[in-house]
């Protein structure tokens, strides 16, 4: 885990549990992949899923500690076999700062070892929900999930897709999860109905907010050493809002790009981004994901005045405010 | 569905039943990748597991027909799932028959595709069994599953492996699901802890057999059309029962064909062939099988008389009669 969460101490003594209950979990037979993917399930990231869903638990009254961990162990392990399965697919060197599963071990081992986390998440699930409707929910999330991917995947180098699709695409692949961890927090917290939905509603917002401006980070000429390269998205054919904005403001300037992306060279990529700029695709993009994260912010300040909105608001903040 | 079952009109209706209950939760925003794994799940195979549950299923007095459906889908669906991921390891070109979903839409298209298929299985479970400790029960046999592939994946190419070694595999990669599929029959049909306990010792021994017996056809210099290419699997570093009994009984002979067997030509692998079959290494494999073959029919006879019985009887050996 990172320090991101070094100044929210309760917050990060829950998610060294969950760090915990994890890799208990993912024991098998070989002791190197084994090794990975406990280095890989608890290092690196922010785990913003758990750490979402405990803020939100926050606000109910009845709580017990042991579902609490296991549910907020399950948000984070389904987020981790995605991302092993996506690192096969964009045939990705690194992730979370340390080779990805698939460079170190093969696509193979990755397909399996993805499939193994999958099982774990759905032990816990069998464990910590079975006699609530959030598992047949979480079913419905995965499945939201893989056709938010699948259908990324076939929009994949289609110079036409909308900015609809890529909101529709979004709102599966990365919201629903968000959404998911926010929502649980509630119910098993003990919040009541219209605290869950509000959860829901905010989670919603964050989730796409946070992946849109993942995706203007993309844009960026100026770029963090743990950043992906400038215009990675647009040479594997995945054409993000900025984009999409600045084709439809300048489709005689942007189309001649999307034709072969993947053809692309450092200097066209450099002119493309330079163009995504001016033409409003990187202004627009971001208007958009301005409007979400007030969208969470507005309903974060209807929740229960104390001390959990209060840390909740900071910490949505800090994860939607980054440099541009 | 193959016509495996045309003898046996009220198996062949379930399966029918079964093979909707997948279709229908197959619906995914691509028409081509939709039609490609509804085909997948739906024909070619012989629906092995889901026809051994409903088979067990009989020997119960309490049965909820729309339940049993969608347990038997279920079973089904994670076969079928971890058919996908399968073929992406294996590089295989088809499968029932047909184009491979790796090999007709690419590798990252299998991958979700399979991953999909998992949603939908748990999908299921949510909705047939959640009050019930099989819920449990399936996500540690889907662990075991994929144990035993990683396992299997790490013998790969060890010529040092034991049988030992071996059957531990099959026990997880095979006999797991087979073993479950009765299990669930008897206990979702409402039949007596002892009827599920012989089940569940039954589908353990049919589900070794089988997977033996499939090895040995591997080795057989007799093919028919629709098998795998004759030692495809030594080919592929995966060492099956036949041969690592050939390499105890005779290490000199066999044990330099180990070595490098990713570069055997197609004379030095019909020279093992015949070197695996005048070493014992076949006829001691068949032997095994037959040993597992006679428990499973001892515990048959052991169960209620009846038609059901004598239905099962049948069909638990022309599954296991093969032609060698």
């Amino acid at each position: 885990m990172s320090d991101y969460w070094n100044d929210y101490p309760k917050i990060k003594k829950n998610l060294i549990q969950v760090k915990h209950e994890i890799a208990q979990r993912l024991v098998i037979n070989n002791q190197s992949i084994e090794e990975a993917i406990t280095k890989f399930s608890s290092t690196g990231g922010k785990m913003i899923r758990p750490a979402l869903f405990f803020l939100f638990a926050d606000f109910g009254a009845e709580k017990d500690p042991e579902q609490l961990i296991k549910v907020a162990a399950s948000l984070e392990l389904l987020h981790s076999a995605t991302l092993v399965h996506d690192d096969i697919i964009d045939d990705s060197p690194t992730r979370r700062g340390s080779a990805s599963i698939q460079s170190r071990f093969g696509k193979d081992v990755a397909v399996y070892t993805g499939d193994f986390m999958y099982t774990s998440y759905f032990e816990l699930l069998a464990e910590s929900m079975s006699q609530t409707p959030f598992l047949l929910k979480n079913a419905q999330t995965m499945k939201k999930i893989l056709q938010g991917e699948l259908t990324q995947m076939t929009c994949t180098f289609n110079p036409d897709q909308t900015v609809g699709d890529y909101l529709r695409n979004i709102n599966g692949k990365t919201a629903e999860l968000i959404r998911l961890s926010c929502q649980e927090g509630a119910y098993f917290g003990g919040a009541d109905k219209q605290l869950q939905a509000r959860a829901k509603r905010i989670g919603s917002a964050i989730g796409l907010a946070f992946q849109i401006y993942d995706d203007i980070l993309n844009f960026s000429l100026e770029l963090g050493d743990d950043q992906k390269p400038l215009l990675s998205d647009v040479q594997q054919g995945i054409f993000t809002l900025p984009l999409l904005i600045a084709r439809d403001q300048a489709p005689e300037i942007i189309r001649p790009y999307l034709d072969a992306p993947d053809t692309l060279t450092r200097g066209e990529l450099i002119q493309l981004a330079t163009h995504v700029d001016q033409t409003g695709g990187r202004s627009g993009a971001l208007a958009c994901a301005e409007k979400f994260t007030n969208k969470a912010l507005n309903e974060i300040q209807q929740l229960p005045t104390g001390n959990s909105r209060e840390v909740l608001k900071t910490v949505a903040t800090q994860l939607l405010e980054r440099n541009y």
